[in-house]
């Protein structure tokens, strides 16, 4: 892949400052691009690296103007992250080879309907009774459980597991490791201390364009469906425990936990390392700050959460200051007392 | 399978109000139980949806009266909850048909002695030296690594993973990505900065009726033995780190962790996100709040303990309410120093 | 294996107080060690095990002197803990025997050069254009994707997962479910409220004598490598987001997760559910206290940090002291308020 600066800049509608057929080859960070590679300056903080940069062009904001020469070719647009982000794109379909057709071993139930332009890596698993769209890619040790649908184009990477009745849509990631419909953790105690396992009968249901990090783990249901709607990102290692409804292109970050029966509004923004009581509700388009604990429902759209138990986040930042400062709050009261009980008797 | 309410009644030894020859052909939840559906009410919470669900059958407490009348049958019981339980257990019992037989290619070890009623499902993998009782499900990717000793009635889901030397008694659950034995994190400081490996020699040990949730991990003791006794839970994404021994019947919730050494007692409750310390020892039923962080033992059974480091419940709640007005409190204090100060010296 | 305690003497340069004929056979903690097995003494906290131990042998300080006689015998060396962990060694390299050859069946593409002494368990993957140094060991379902490459010595345990283009150094250790490589959590947001996936384009590299915990997950950076440095150790079920880099000889305990392009230095020791935010610098050898929560750069080497957000580790100590007593902290100011409102006006 060779593109001259002029010809990028046509497919990025940017203007060109400087030479406009330097070649480019690679893309890379503007702390460590080499001669050859593009790369772009969004956040102020790197911008002196843009006057010791080898790179051969940069992708910068319109506005921008060096405060003494740069060597390298500019590219000059509205904004320069998503146009780094739309030659990233372009750049990954030209280079990424699509997988297609089928490893052996691999085992597929005879009873299975799958579409076209299907990859089964070497010891993937489908059960029976699965109905699979076009375009899809089951990677090495991805396991599909029985009577399970999946639309088109889905990858499911190496180790994914699928359980017994799960049904995704269009457009999904899964990734290593990811376990969708695992049994939810119900137990019912019994007069003698034991627990007795409550059957979890339900399944999940996973949107078009959800995409799920690594070894995350989405419990199926004790009756009906846990729900992933679409466009719900989910980074790794979070727990979606069962009969969690979370809405439309609400993103968890890494290490979050939703516990049994919580619903999320649309377009929320959960942090890392959070975690959600069972049985709340949470309003559209709330931000909870990480390592926040939320124990009660929260109803005002756009609201922002922070502590545990939560607080509003500003709140709790103010109180948190104080507390940074107790000791010595603590020594004031102590020197009140001193002198109020020195004061003459009334 | 179909049933009239009178037979399901019988079942649950329950009084039928209303018509008793209706049928019922499926299991749902009160909000959106179509016709044709049981379903339960047990927390007063949803009382409302009885009055216009489309369900059946609904089975209540024997001392429920409706406010206004409806149309379902009811089927009166002392406990709505779990005698739904058992008819869940039982709707179980007759539609899920149990795995049994070899899927190939699986592989198991020459030198293994297995039980009755095995399922070996495609690309399991069973080591040399192995143990199996009767009526194991060992699904596909599932791997048992060598001289492991294994009870009746146990399932290894996909992609459950037991390293070698572990000891599993009767009647365990592992999910999906559950990973048994791998080495505890010991490493010993040497002069120069770096850490050497402590060989990780012991085992785990796993006793009667204990589940382990998705991607949870044991890992093996130094030494001896980590253990699970019986009844024990663990859900999803739980830590449990070397030469930790877990009482009976001790339920632990989503990503928690347990570091080494630490012994819990029978019959504790410990929420989601909860870190122990290690060498510390837990008094037998114990709760531990969510999030809790606890570096200290806890010597008093019974004892409910909340925040980090971790308090008793009701002293961190009282704590946490001045907490969230610690701005006015302080305030309060810079009032009372300007009136001091103005005081007439003494 | 069967010693005198004369030969164990020999091998750790100690002397021996009691019988040297006695024969060891075995390993085992002071508590519960067996007749026939040695063990140690280095927590003064367990002396009073030493009294009535049935071991045959105990390592003890050279300074050790017993308070009351000892039945066992002793053998004096400098330092009883890495003396012991010598001797552990010694034992897990006469005891283990080590994985070599090929089960069937297995996945290898055409395209791969792999060195002398690979064991590939059976159901194990090996994409293609992959190198393999020496003595390495797959077990079963793991997975070594296109273009990765693997130096000498290293153990991928069973359902270990390496993506493609991965680099990995010498004496590495992934544990099961490990993870490397996987998408970093990149998504533009649109204008509708929807989330634009960022293509992650760059690899992760792995530096010598690292161990990953199980199920612990490192994702591929945007642009450019993950790193993990030589000396790197990770606990079970950790999250290393894209582009993060860690130094050399830093460990990890469980659970805890670094966001996006955050940098730790050398010789850092991070506790078990901390959480730093995205792009921050954590200088060398800084300590992390269990559950902190890091927001913002640490430059300062050798810093001891704690709680969230973070502060010093003394300074959070005494502001939860303060904490724990909250509620009578605001009765002394209700008190004063009470009093000097009742002081004659001035």
């Amino acid at each position: 892949m060779e593109f001259t600066v002029n010809q990028v800049a046509a497919i990025l509608q940017g203007e060109v400052v400087g030479n406009g057929n330097e070649v480019v080859k690679s893309i890379g960070k503007i702390q460590d691009a080499e001669r050859g590679s593009i790369t772009f300056l969004a956040n102020p903080k790197y911008e002196n690296f843009i006057y010791s940069s080898n790179a051969s062009a940069v992708i910068v904001n319109k506005d921008f103007l060096p405060t003494t020469p740069v060597s390298v070719t500019l590219i000059k647009v509205d904004d320069p992250y998503s146009s780094f982000t739309k030659l990233l794109e372009e750049y990954d379909r030209i280079t990424s080879y699509s997988k297609v057709g089928v490893e052996e071993p691999s085992f597929i139930s005879a009873q299975t309907n799958v579409g076209d332009g299907l990859y089964r890596g070497a010891f993937s698993y489908i059960g029976s009774n699965v109905t699979i769209g076009n375009n899809v890619k089951i990677y090495p040790h991805a396991y599909i459980g029985d009577n399970v649908t999946i639309g088109n184009d889905c990858i499911f990477y190496s180790g994914s597991k699928i359980y017994s009745g799960t049904e995704i849509g269009d457009n999904c990631i899964f990734h290593s490791g990811v376990v969708i419909g695992s049994d939810g953790f119900g137990f019912a105690p019994q007069q003698d201390g034991t627990y007795k396992k409550i059957p979890q009968l339900g399944n999940v249901i996973v949107k078009d364009n959800v995409e799920i990090g690594a070894n995350t783990v989405v419990d199926c249901a004790t009756l009906g469906s846990t729900l992933l709607d679409q466009g719900v990102k989910l980074d790794n290692l979070v727990q979606i425990a069962h009969n969690v409804e979370i809405g439309a292109n609400t993103v968890i970050a890494s290490q979050t936990g939703i516990s049994g029966s919580t619903k999320l509004g649309k377009n929320c923004i959960v942090a890392g390392q959070v975690g959600l009581v069972g049985h709340i509700e949470i309003a559209d388009r709330v931000t909870l700050a990480a390592k926040t604990g939320l124990a009660k429902s929260v109803k005002k759209e756009g609201a922002v959460k922070f502590g545990y138990p939560a607080m509003d986040h500003k709140a709790y930042l103010k109180s948190h200051a104080v507390f940074r400062n107790l000791p010595e709050l603590r020594e004031r009261v102590n020197e009140l007392e001193k002198k109020v009980l020195n004061l003459p008797a009334n």
